[in-house]
């Protein structure tokens, strides 16, 4: 179920749960509305962004598959799914970044101070609605999971010693930043089946995050412009580290580590250097390694799959784990 | 009650509740600890900020006022010091703040990455250990609350027409950014009181709070440095319109109006030109009206506490208004 399998396209896998998607657009509107204009102004800009809603899809999948799939889901995935654009907000502001989804960012379009207070905005509506569903058990999971994204970011911003960085503080990283939101999507969309279900999904979750950050780390040594959205190559040029490189490091010469190190101490590190580096990865087998560890974390997910009721459902999860690691963006 | 009275020592009116205000601060400590050396390291200088525990006291006070001060009342306590702290954080963070009660703020010492994390972090901890105490109720109120703040934050951010800021978006402003937070301490600890006296105490903070804004916005028109631990003038500097200037601006010759659009049309106001606006905005009363819109608040807080039991506790938040109003940094 890995490298061998065609893509699949994010719109069929979404097309099991595609009545609650729509709906899950109309709760987020509803719960970021205001009155002030330059709230509306702001959220009017992220709502015409159009997420691709893969957490919300995640939560919902996970519901139907332990067969609770009911309204209250719908107002939960649009929770999860106002967590992670009032994370993305934050780290876009903290990584000066002008670009999400080929769009301006908020910090980009509006202003630094209004994306710290935007993301903040977002995170305390999703907290009010979690609390108005009047179950303290989504709250747990959720507000656990956004402060592991916090000290995922904390782990980002401390990512730069690129001859110390070990492939544990990698996963660390991912885990607490991509990891845990996606296992929490799916633990709350079990969270009234059956307990062993749940934990599966729980597992699921995080395996399939895992396999989906590291091939988002891929895609950034291995897809152009035109597909991403934003220049390849664009985590060395911010020094971040990640695992292609973790991974190619042990089997480069001196010389090439070097180079290596010569981009990690050059603040603007030119294309050519940039370019250097991507292809001593690629040399080195960094590439090639990672994909192999997507893979395991892949097939780790499907593991945890094993354990549901067989079921249309169980299959638009697996095939969410060949999407998280064949997609192209 | 107002200003004829002599002022109000925190320190005194804080003896009430002593005890629990150590234990809020290591209740604070233990919320907030991490392993993660960057997250420990700012989580030590926050801590020893110190800051007033102003907002705890308002809760604890509210507790005891109700005789139902109990240990969950201090953990409580100690959550809405941490949301305080994270609105701070974020709030210098937008501001470009360098100095906080005399200290280098979180993005001055760190940086404005770690500033946005940190809030983050702080507030999300804070959910979690509102969760964990399993009850909807102090989640409701502080979830609110801190929306509430957001919005004002927006609102501070759009302060800057000077010719047309009515008193009704100051206040506004000010019940969003201080008094929301002060009358959810004083709702959250009299949370398992009389509906009556809840609701009483409650308005109570919603008043002081506004109240104490109003004296907040005042000491930058009449504290020097020495004493509030920041320049004077400093809202001016930053073309931040407060009450003083808002009740002065009609008693204003045209030529006196001029000279407070100049002010706020120059990014670098000179100190010269501050100091003459803050003569200006003395002469023509606004910080006599200002005072009397302070002294206002603090009397419907009075009326408030009539509902109230009579006893130590309603005493102390009695000199709580003192305090709020007749403070000097």
């Amino acid at each position: 179920m890995t490298s061998q399998v065609a893509p699949v396209s994010l719109a069929v896998l979404q097309h099991r749960v595609r009545p609650e998607l729509d709906r899950v657009s109309d709760e987020l509107a509803r719960i970021v509305r205001s009155d002030f204009p330059l709230i509306g102004d702001a959220n009017a800009h992220l709502l015409q962004m159009r997420g691709k809603l893969f957490r919300p899809t995640l939560l919902l999948l996970a519901a139907q598959a332990v067969d609770r799939l009911d309204h209250r889901k719908v107002t939960l995935a649009a929770t999860v799914e106002l967590i992670h654009v009032a994370t993305l907000v934050h780290d876009d502001s903290v990584d000066h970044s002008a670009l999400r989804r080929g769009q301006p960012t908020i910090n980009a379009r509006f202003s630094h101070q209004i994306a710290v207070i935007m993301g903040d905005y977002l995170y305390s509506h999703a907290i009010i609605e979690l609390v108005r569903l009047g179950d303290l058990d989504p709250l747990r999971v959720m507000s656990r999971v956004t402060n592991e994204m916090t000290v995922g970011e904390m782990r980002e911003l401390d990512a730069h010693d690129v001859l110390d960085y070990p492939e544990e503080s990698y996963d660390a990283l991912i885990m607490a930043k991509t990891a845990s939101l996606m296992s929490g999507a799916c633990e709350v969309g079990a969270h009234d089946g059956d307990q062993g279900d749940r934990d599966a999904l729980r597992r699921y979750g995080l395996h399939l995050g895992m396999a989906f950050q590291i091939t988002d780390d891929l895609l950034d040594y291995t897809e152009t412009e035109s597909v991403t959205g934003k220049p390849t190559g664009l985590d060395l040029r911010e020094h971040k580290i990640t695992l292609p490189l973790i991974l190619a490091l042990p089997q480069m010469s001196p010389e090439e580590r070097a180079t290596v190190e010569r981009l990690m101490s050059d603040l603007r590190p030119p294309d050519s250097l940039i370019n250097t580096v991507i292809a001593t990865v690629e040399a080195r087998g960094g590439i090639a390694a990672a994909r192999a560890r997507a893979a395991e974390f892949a097939a780790r997910a499907h593991v945890e799959l094993q354990a549901l009721p067989a079921g249309v459902a169980r299959e638009a999860l697996a095939d969410c784990i060949t999407y998280s690691i064949e997609r192209r963006s």
